[in-house]
């Protein structure tokens, strides 16, 4: 039996879209065809990455300028890729990550005003061409998505609660860059709607799955 | 009277080359003149950067890649520039700053093999076209420059020690790669032969700053 090719998918979107729960939905999906899962998330996602994790988002939220966060974004990420993911594509595994090198173009390069291009001339430097097979974003519209993430404020991880408290035309600007990349990009990104109640947007979810993955045989 | 404006000076050498040593011996000379120094150094040099440099020198030496290392370096040296080099040479001060951004060049670009032109692209990301105002290079035979190095052994800083492990061969790329910058940088840069006394080192590297800052009338 031939054994099945690595597969990277990445979630993104903005605040309160349901990444996570929809995540662990797939995953448990993808289980039941009998492939192996590694569900990890950024910034972190190996033991280095991690420590540069807890330097991003401990302290007062101005402790870094947009700059300075863009290169610890990267150089985590850059750990991150070569000592979780890339092994466990390797293995052919398939690699489910919460958030990825699209929250910082959006983030750092749409939302803090350093420019889409910026962040992909540092997203080369740092991990080359790699980028995941498939990339679902998950749109909402801005007062869904505040709204769920405020009810869940009490639990809110300190990373989305310092976007969270950013305003609503950072927000707006999150959303139309997610748009952008999701048009430049069609044959990578899907974007998925995900208003509505968790099961409806969980098909929709494994049914773009499906759809992309079809060449794979999965 | 006129203020004098910010003059921002960086050290590079190999091992044992002293450095330190002299930096502070030129600090009492431009305080005698009248100035006031900060002296800082590299990984380090801000709050958030000495953060970061704990992370790059702290744990196995092979924790990090070297892309992810001079992420890592870049990410300190913004938080280094932003927060403490600009802000003093906007009050006129004299920045000395052991190790710059040539370090990145010099030891993760033809030491680790990265490239030059790679470390080049970053430090444009990083921090623009901020360049010191004058490079001072310790130049030393190999063997005379690692002999002083292990004479400290007992009291040398983990980054020392680390580069220390790393063998003639990789030594010989940092001295030759100090060299071409120098060649290719004249204006900027200054090599001074760092052999003989504290005291003969200290004369050359005074009378060449004298040289280099005589426009300035310091």
């Amino acid at each position: 039996m031939k054994s099945k090719p690595g597969l990277f998918i990445s979630f993104e979107g903005g605040e309160g879209s349901g990444k996570s729960t929809q995540i662990h939905h797939l995953a448990t999906w993808f289980r039941e065809q009998g492939r192996e899962v590694v569900v990890t998330r950024e910034p972190g996602g190996s033991p280095g990455a991690e420590e540069i994790r807890n330097l991003i988002l401990t302290g007062d939220p101005g402790r870094w300028d947009a700059v300075t966060e863009a290169l610890l974004m990267f150089a985590s990420r850059r750990d991150h890729v070569e000592r979780t993911i890339r092994p466990a594509l390797a293995e052919g595994k398939v690699v489910l990550c919460d958030r990825f090198a699209d929250s910082s173009v959006v983030y750092q390069g749409y939302g803090h005003g350093l420019g889409a291009d910026y962040i992909r001339n540092l997203w080369k430097l740092a991990i080359g061409d790699f980028k995941p097979d498939l990339t679902v974003i998950f749109d909402l519209p801005l007062e869904v998505g505040l709204d769920r993430a405020g009810a869940r404020f009490a639990n809110v991880s300190a990373a989305e609660d310092r976007y969270e408290r950013m305003g609503l035309a950072f927000h707006e600007r999150i959303r139309d860059g997610y748009r952008e990349i999701a048009a430049t990009e069609k044959d990578r990104c899907v974007v998925i709607d995900a208003s509505g109640d968790i099961e409806s947007v969980g098909e929709r979810v494994i049914a773009a799955v499906q759809g992309r993955i079809a060449g794979q045989g999965t």
